[in-house]
Formats: structure tokens, C-alpha cells, sequence
């Protein structure tokens, strides 16, 4: 069985466990007050082009996501998502368990524009007797494999500023949407267009790790303190610095997310080929191709994925994810598959 | 510089690193149910002798102790704690951020018992315009080195049951606790004597993870949903698993925690030829002598390690902390540096 | 400028304030121990049929709310509530700021049914990457001004009890739902049907004032901790208590509501002779006419209410409230100027 | 049997039920927008001698001190307070339970000073691993009957100004505490040193109502979010405005607050004459009299008060409390049962 039901079955890239044993005995504080960590918080740095940035690494995206809106908000405040949004879709009421609600948009594509959130500043206007929408969440590559232009994410941007909200993006398969052969927009783009993003390292061949990039520092000067209470400051900081140095001191970062993509394609051109459609318009590591439910029975007993939503009586969309460490064998074999009745 | 200012100085036993290379392309189910996480819980559950246990694997203490505390009380319970406590004492508010008071009691030892918790209840006793408290918190080894007896661990752990008590114990270092010369409590003693408790591994050997275990599973059986929701559930479950994989399926977890406490001594034995006295009487890898500012002064040019307190004006107590990964060549250097003058 | 615009604007039925008088030096214990409190709480029970109720009195109904649901949830559940509930559309995110998240359902008549309920379930049930829907609240009248009949609640009271769903019923404005035209259930059904309700005081002639019945006291046996810890306990319960004291001892709690609802049905029956229809289908104090913009514009000179929202260019819904101390002739004085060109 | 047990034993002063009944037909907006309100508001603005002051008017002390306490601090942020403060020793956690640590100071008064803020801000240094004290919080007069004088409240300022601490004045008691004998406070001197402040009503006269004080009303400009939020935010606002525009529309905050403390100094003389000492130094409506066993025992079944605690073998200390509501008579009853034998 090979799976394709996500993009973190298998361990970390080999370049990073090679860099692991290197350091392993190489002493260190703790804490994230390691070297590794330094080092690899000076090339972010430049690679999103702003010297100012301040940047933590934790160990995953749901952590990453309550820790910045929870600190970000006030009270009172509330976080506007798309209702596919990882936070309101996976995260077991991670934001609510901090006292903040999710005030949902329904999207066809998974992504927020100014006009829905104009809908909701209008339907969140009774003060005090309503919650005071304050943040936008958004996900690039969304958790439907869909991608922000740089328009788009410019006139957000220039939307939520104007009307004092604060943009949030979740990076977690960021790597794939920016080097999607639609995208045009680069880590800097994304850096200054946004008050806070992450970039994700676990679907992205790290073992763990996420690093959360402060683009305005003086948002949180003190967010140290809320990593160590919460319970996401690492005593060994080392293991997430030694990763995410090695994806950033060259182009690893990308290269990986480059490969999952370039698997996906391929499963998705063989897939039009046959005919098929699709439930989204991905050119990232996330295809949800509609098919035939004898093929889909069929293709289940050789690979794993997910079963997405049933479209009609005979067919349903089904989940296809590839990775930096999918194998373009599987690939090919899984194209095979598709033609044999 | 070497250093002596904490156990988590290094990277991981290298045979985790090499057993985190061997399995690292192997497909996985993700989120903890991957086949070594359950591997690792059924020797566990061996171990602690208890077939019915829960156990989960997390990052890091601080998150173990929010999680567990945070689950168990409701809204108007406390926990008791030893004012050296972990919780108490270094973890930035954690369990006050659940929702939570850490009641405190003052002690030499750094441990808890009967008549300290009797006193507690009495003054927590005006319902309802106090907290009640409902869990008693202590660390094995505690926080300043020392260790409960298998005599005062039962007398706690019956104090508490006919006082509708839970008893947690934080064992962020219990292979050094229960490889100190001194002590006669067993793995599956802790297990049996209290509601839940926890075996280090961030610092003893692992990159990072600790393993709760549930003694009493009906106490928290929806646990699952609670890592998520807090972050604490890393997608990648396997690089736990692995860990504590490796940590268990032979005595290594026992073997690092020895290697620690026998360069302890070495020192401490060292230290009291020399005619030190000592702040608390630890036999396991965190020792607290108390030596003259000046030789201080000298040391702490090769050695890095925490000083403790202020003893008088010519004295102070340091804290000097062995691992699983201490060189014993150091441990021989700092020897004879004591004797230079 | 007479005020249509909700029932509060007032302060209380003078039968109300002439027993405060009364009492006014009578030395009692603080913190609820009074002894109206007692006998208040000994009338409520009879009245529910239930001498093994648990009964609190609080300040509001905001206050009531969160207080219910963040003591009988754990952190991961979650309360289902249509759109329109009062938890969802007006309470400042209070039930999220208890950690929860609110599942809403779309309705046309603010009710929830099983179906509603049972497409929530299924939509929740990726275990442990979702909250676990645990309560169902619902408010009788509704925020729309309808009732449930007592086929209804019971189906929704069976399917809660055998989906392991708590049922919560915000009885702000009970008294006008039980002496609605259309109604047929008794206070002693409510109690019987739901786990916990409360009886609201504020909006039926109290000064403030909600009672909190749970219909199986082992739901929340310490909950007096938690009104202290929320601040929720009055030092000087005897306020709730005497108020609560004088609507029970006779009927006047259910007198104050028929009024209400007489006042609304009057206003109603002339609207419909008029020709208006209406946004809601309400026999409660609550309605909702829909009216040329025109008219809205003359009768907003005179009276003050709510526009409740657009449903053409030419026409508006108002929402008209009265209330226990609503007076007939500010009642037939609108009738008229309906006529009036 | 007398209640000599608290300040809130009775119900309010005749005149604000009075005006209570005056007013209760006039109709009014809700949620704090009355006219009584704002007037009350117009009233105490004058008092504290700054027209910028945001005042909010509020049910109970907890609820006062968790609603300023959470707004004012981040999420890793801790209030300093002595250890008899009420925050800590009874309010149920309360202030835990919104996330925030109470950093207690011992003392023999009641009163906290810079000394003892100093020790506690070096204990709280190792940033990131410990909460940052951000805020002083006083009782004026303290839960122990003393008072702050004006030196003393000024060089507390002065300190918290300095060392960026925001100084927090629970004046539940503040009547008392402003028109003891030994007082040389302002209303406006502690409007002036403090960022915030209330001014009691529930233990003053008032059915209840505390009225909060932002100084600096920067500080929390969005409060009217969180008073709805934590269910706070009365539907009648009008109760609390009504009573307090009787209080501070004359002098008869100040009257009440000069009855109480009278009626105790009466009681303290006689029993000083009776060369009976004081555990406390109080002048105010709070007295702490030693008394052999055997007269407590005999006082006992004529009035109701609370043993405070056992000073040796043949001694305790009560705690008498007088209101402005105190009977004289029952003063001179009391006083005349000391002498019989």
C-alpha cells in the first residue's frame, strides 16, 4: 500500500537527519538559545528580506496558530477564517479553547476576499453585544490546494490595514504554494504583505517544526514568555534550529516543495487525461480528483488516500497528497493503475 | 567551556539517531498511531506492569504538566505543589493559564507529604470562597535532586486516596530517580502508587518527548482530543514512538540515568573529600554544593553551570548538573581543578 | 417617545419592590444563605415537580449561560445552538471565552430539531481533530419570538438522550413562551424534559434576576464554587431571592408574561388587519411586522423599536417587544397611528 | 442575635430604595445607556477630580477585580498581592481562573510597600521560565481593617510608575476606609495615585454595585466588551446607576461610611477599657478584639460574628464588622455584655 493520505508519512529529508548527527554532541543552551537556532533565524531572515523580523520555531501548526491569534487578540477580539480554514475545519476548537470565537466565510475555493469580510464587519457591528472581528486568517497553499496571487494578497493586505485588522497566514504548506507553477509570489512578497506567517517544516520534510515570522516585531515583544506557558518552548530549541537551518541555508526548502508539487501534477495531468474533473483548481501537493466509485474501491486496495465528499450516486472526490518524499514510481504505478478495468 | 548547567545540553542517545535513520522513509499513519508509537506504549505497559494504562507521548514537561492538570480539575480545583516545584517554580504561569491555582508548600527537601497537604486543606476549607484542592503535584527526582522512598510514596499516595486526592508525579527526571543509589522504588511502584505520572525523555537521551501514563485510564479517556486541541499532538507521532521505541525495548532508558547519577557522585564524593558541605542531599545527577566565591570564580571560567543562592559572603551554593551524554574526562578535569590554587 | 424596543426598560413590578421594602433591615446571611432565598428556591421546586432540583440565582442571562455551559462541558466539547441563538448572535463571545466553541445550525424559526442535530454529528466526527458536540441549547420563546410545543421538546429530549447529548434550555423569556396562545407546556415539562433551564427574571419584571434549575443536581454538584470564581455570587443574594420569592408565591411570574403577551397579540391582530404579514410566526412578546418604509419612518417618531432588517426596497421588518409593564394605551395609541395617513 | 458577621446584612439604604421606586416606571435604554447612569457617572467624574476618568458600573467585588485584573494583563502577566488580600485568600481562584498568577507577599498589616515589591520582582526574573509581574494590587481599607496613608499611597505610585506596574485600589471598602479617624486620602488623591480603582457599594449601602475607575481611561477603552463578555453587564444598568447617583449626589457615601466606622470605634474603646488588646491596628469598620474563650463563647449566643483565630490556650481573636445600618443600640447591648459575669 503506498499512501498518498498526507505529507508527513515518512520521517524528515536525509539532508537533515545527516545534520542532526553532526551536532548531536556539540553542547548547547537550551531553550532556543542554541546557535543553530540563530544561524538558522539569520538566513529567514534573509531570505523575507526584513532584518527586523522576529521569528520562533515550534513544533507544529495547531500549536503555532493558538499561540500567535491568542497573543494577537484581545479578549473580545475574534479571528475571521474560511470555514475550510485549518482552524475551524481540524483543530479541535483550538482558537475557541483560548477564548476567541472563528467567525467563518463560506468560500468555493477556500480563500477570503474584502467583500466577505465586509459581510461580517457589517453582521459584527452591535457593540458590545457581539465579539470585535480583529484578525484575518488565511492559509496559502489553502487546505484545498488553491493558492493566493500577488493581487490577491495585496488588496487583502491593503484591505485589512485600512480597516485596522491584523493578517495572519498559515504556512504550513507554504512551501508548495510558492513554488506552484501558478504563483507569483515570492517569501518576500509574502513577508511584507502579511503582519505574521509561518512557514511550515512538517509537511515540508522537517521531522517537526513551524516558524512563526513576526514581520512587525512590536506585535508580540514578549512572546517568548507565552511559547515557554503554553508548553511550546523546547529544552533541546537545537532540534528545530539544526532543520530548519538545513532547509534554509540553500534551497531545500523549496527543492522539496517543488518535487511534491511536480508529483501531484503529474498524477493530475494523467488524471484530465482519462477525462476526470476535479473538485478544486490545485496546481499544488493536494488534488481532489472526482472518480468513478468502482475505481476508487479499486485504487483503495493499493494505495492510501482519503475520501473527500461524495459528488453523485456513481462517483465521489477523493484526496490525493504528495510530498518531498514521494516516490515517482508510485506515482507512475498509481497512473498505471488508472488505466486497467 | 564545558558545561554542567543542564541535562539537556546535547542532541539524543545516538542509538535513537540511528534508529531514526533506519525507519525514516517507512510510510506512517500520522498524528500517534503510527506501529512504533504503539510498539513503544506495549513495553510501557509492561514495565509499569499495568496492561490497562494510557500513555501518549509529548514534547516537553511543561506541556505534559498544562495537559495533565488541566484535564483532571475542574474549574474550582487546585493543585498542590512543593514551592520548588517545576510547576510552581519555572514554567511561566502554565497551569494558572489553564484556569488553575498552584497551591504552594514550603519545604528543605523539595517533596511533599501528609502533614504539609493536611495544612493545606485546612486552610482551603471556607467553601465555597476558596478553591478546593483536588490534586497533589511532586517531582522524582524533585527539582532539587532529592527522592521519595518507596515508604513515603505509599504513605503520600494513601493520604491522598482517603483524601479524594489525585497524586501526579513528574518524572522529567525519574531514570535518574530510580537509578540513585538510595532509592527502592521500581517503575511499576510509581505506576502503582499514583493516578498518573510521567517518564522523561527530554532529559534523558531523547531529542525531545515525555510519556504520560494514565495508571487509571477512566480519568482521562477522551485525552485524545485534548492533545490536539492544546497543540500537542505533532503529526509526525512517530518521532516519539521511535524514541522512547529505543529508550525502552532494553534498559537503555535505566543506563543513561545511572551513567548520569554515577558522574553526580563522582563529583559530589570529590567535592566532599575536599571537605564541601552540600544545600540538599541529592544522590542523583543535579548536586548542590556550596563552595567559596573565589574558587567559584576560578571554575567558572571552564565550566558553565547555574549559581544557586547566595550563602554568605564568602559562600555560595552552584548547581552542577550531569546527563546521560556527561563526559567523564570533564568530570575528571573539574576534579582536579578543584584542588589548583 | 413610548419604547417598544425590549422588554427591560423598565425597573420592577411594584409588588416586587414593596417586598424589598419590607425586608429591607431584616439581618440575613450573605452569599445566598438568606432565607428567602430558601423559601424561593422550596416554591420553584414544587412548581418543576422536582424536590431534588438544584436551583441557583444569578444576575443575568449572559451570565447564566456561560456559567451552564463552561461547567458541564469539558475542554473539548461543544455546545450546538441555532444561528439565532441568543450564545451565538448577542452574547459577546462569552461561551468561546470559556474555551468552547458554538456549532450553530441555520434555522428559519430559530428551533433545532433532531435533524438539524444529527447533520452536526456527522459533519463532528473526526475524532480527535474536531470538538465533540456534547450540548444542545435552545431558548423557549426563541430570539424570534416562537415556541416549542411539548412533541417537539420531548423528540428533542429523547433523541439528546440517546445521542449522550446534554439538553440546556435558556428560559429568558419562559414566562412568555409557557403563556403563549399556541402553548402547551407546563414549567413542570420543561424541567422534566431538559437537564438544566433557567427561569428568567430580568425580562419578567424582576430587577434583575435569572434562576438556574438543574433538573439532575449530580450535573453540577459544586457549582456554588463556580459562581464565586466567576463572580456570579451576590453578597447580598437576597436580592434574587425576595424577587424570586414574590413571582412564585402566587402566580405572578406567569401573570407578567401573559400581559406581555397580550400586549403583542393586540399590537399583532391590528397589524394583520392592516394587511401586514409578518417576518416570524410569534404569539410571544416578540414580533416581527413587516412594513412600508414609510410607516416605519412616521411610527419611529413616536415609539422606539428595532429595525430588524431589510426585506425590500420598499419594505422593512420592525421587531416590536412589550413586556409585563407594556401599558394599553401606548398600545392602542400605536393601533391608531398604523391608520393615520 | 445581633450580626456583627459582615457588612451585608441588611438590604440598602432607605433612600436609594426610595429612589428605586421614584424612578421604576421611567422608561430607559438599556445595558448602562440610562439616564441615571450617566449622571451618577457626571458625579463621581467630579468627585475623583478627572473628567477623563471611564467609569463602569458593576454587581460584586470579584467580579470587579476579575474583569479589571484579565483586561489589564497579558497572558503571561501576574498581579502582586499581600497574601490576605482578597483576591487570594477569597475569591475562589478567581483570578486563576482567567490565566493569571497571584504572586502573594506576607505581611503583618495588610498593606503591601515597595520593600516587598522589590523582592518579588528580582524572584520573577528568569525570563522566559517565570510570569512577569505587572501589576500592585491594595485593598484601602485592607481585609484586616488598616488603611493606606497618603505618603504611603504616594510612594507606592511612585514605584509602580517607576518599575512600568500598574497599581489596582479594590475599594470595597473605600467609605470606611476614606472617613477612618487616622485618614488623610482623598477620593481624588486615590483617583490621582492609582491607574485604577473602585469605589465599593455593596458593602456601603447599596443592594449591590461597585463602580470601576479607569484613571487612565487608555487602559482599557474596549471594557464595554468584556463587561458582556463575563456577564457582567446588567439589562437594567438603571439598578446600579439609581444607586449610585443617591450615593455621591450628597455626601451619603461618606455618612454610611462614617456610621460603620463609628459604630466600631465605639466597640473598640469599650473594649480597650476592658483592657482587651487587638490583633489588628484598625479604625475602621473591621476589628479583630482578643477575648478570653469564655466570653467569646458567651457573646456568642447573643451575637453572630467570626472567629478569626486562636491566639493561645484561653484566647482568640473575633472579628467584629459594623455597616451603615449598625444599630447603636445593639453597640451599647454588646458593650454593656462585656461587663456581666
Amino acid at each position: 500500500m503506498y499512501n498518498f493520505k498526507n505529507d508527513y508519512s515518512e520521517g524528515a529529508h536525509p539532508s537533515i537527519l545527516k545534520r542532526l548527527m553532526e551536532t548531536n554532541l556539540v553542547q548547547q543552551q537550551g531553550y532556543g538559545e542554541d546557535e543553530y537556532s540563530a544561524k538558522a533565524k539569520e538566513f529567514i531572515k534573509q531570505r523575507v528580506n526584513n532584518p527586523e523580523a522576529s521569528i520562533y520555531f515550534v513544533s507544529g501548526g495547531t500549536q503555532t496558530n493558538l499561540l500567535v491569534i491568542s497573543t494577537l487578540l484581545k479578549a473580545h477580539e475574534a479571528v475571521i477564517s474560511a470555514r475550510t480554514g485549518h482552524i475551524f475545519s481540524h483543530e479541535t476548537g483550538a482558537i475557541e479553547a483560548t477564548g476567541h470565537r472563528v467567525i467563518t466565510i463560506d468560500t468555493s475555493d477556500g480563500k477570503i476576499g474584502p467583500l466577505g469580510i465586509e459581510k461580517v464587519l457589517s453582521e459584527y457591528s452591535l457593540r458590545p453585544h457581539v465579539v470585535k472581528p480583529k484578525m484575518v486568517y488565511i492559509s496559502n497553499s489553502t487546505e484545498i490546494g488553491t493558492i493566493y496571487g500577488k493581487d490577491e494578497l495585496a488588496a487583502l493586505a491593503e484591505f485589512c490595514e485600512s480597516h485596522d485588522l491584523l493578517l495572519f497566514l498559515d504556512g504550513a504548506r507554504l512551501a508548495q504554494a510558492l513554488t506552484a507553477e501558478n504563483n507569483d509570489l515570492t517569501l518576500a512578497d509574502v513577508a511584507r504583505l502579511t503582519d505574521v506567517f509561518y512557514i511550515g517544516g512538517t509537511k515540508n520534510g522537517a521531522l517537526l517544526g513551524e516558524a512563526i515570522v513576526f514581520n512587525k516585531p512590536d506585535l508580540a515583544p514578549e512572546f517568548d514568555y507565552v511559547l515557554k506557558q503554553k508548553g511550546a518552548l523546547l529544552a533541546k530549541g537545537r532540534v528545530l534550529g539544526i532543520q530548519f537551518l538545513e532547509l534554509f541555508k540553500d534551497d531545500l526548502y523549496f527543492e522539496l516543495g517543488r518535487h511534491a508539487n511536480r508529483m501531484a501534477m503529474k498524477l493530475s495531468v494523467a488524471l484530465k487525461k482519462k477525462g476526470y474533473s476535479f473538485l478544486t483548481d490545485s496546481m499544488t501537493n493536494q488534488i481532489f480528483p472526482i472518480l468513478p466509485n468502482e475505481l476508487i474501491a479499486r485504487l483503495s486496495k493499493k494505495y492510501l488516500f482519503y475520501e473527500w465528499c461524495v459528488i453523485d450516486d456513481g462517483h465521489s472526490a477523493i484526496r490525493l497528497i504528495t510530498s518531498w518524499s514521494t516516490d515517482e514510481k508510485a506515482v507512475d504505478r498509481f497512473i498505471e493503475d488508472l488505466s486497467i478495468s
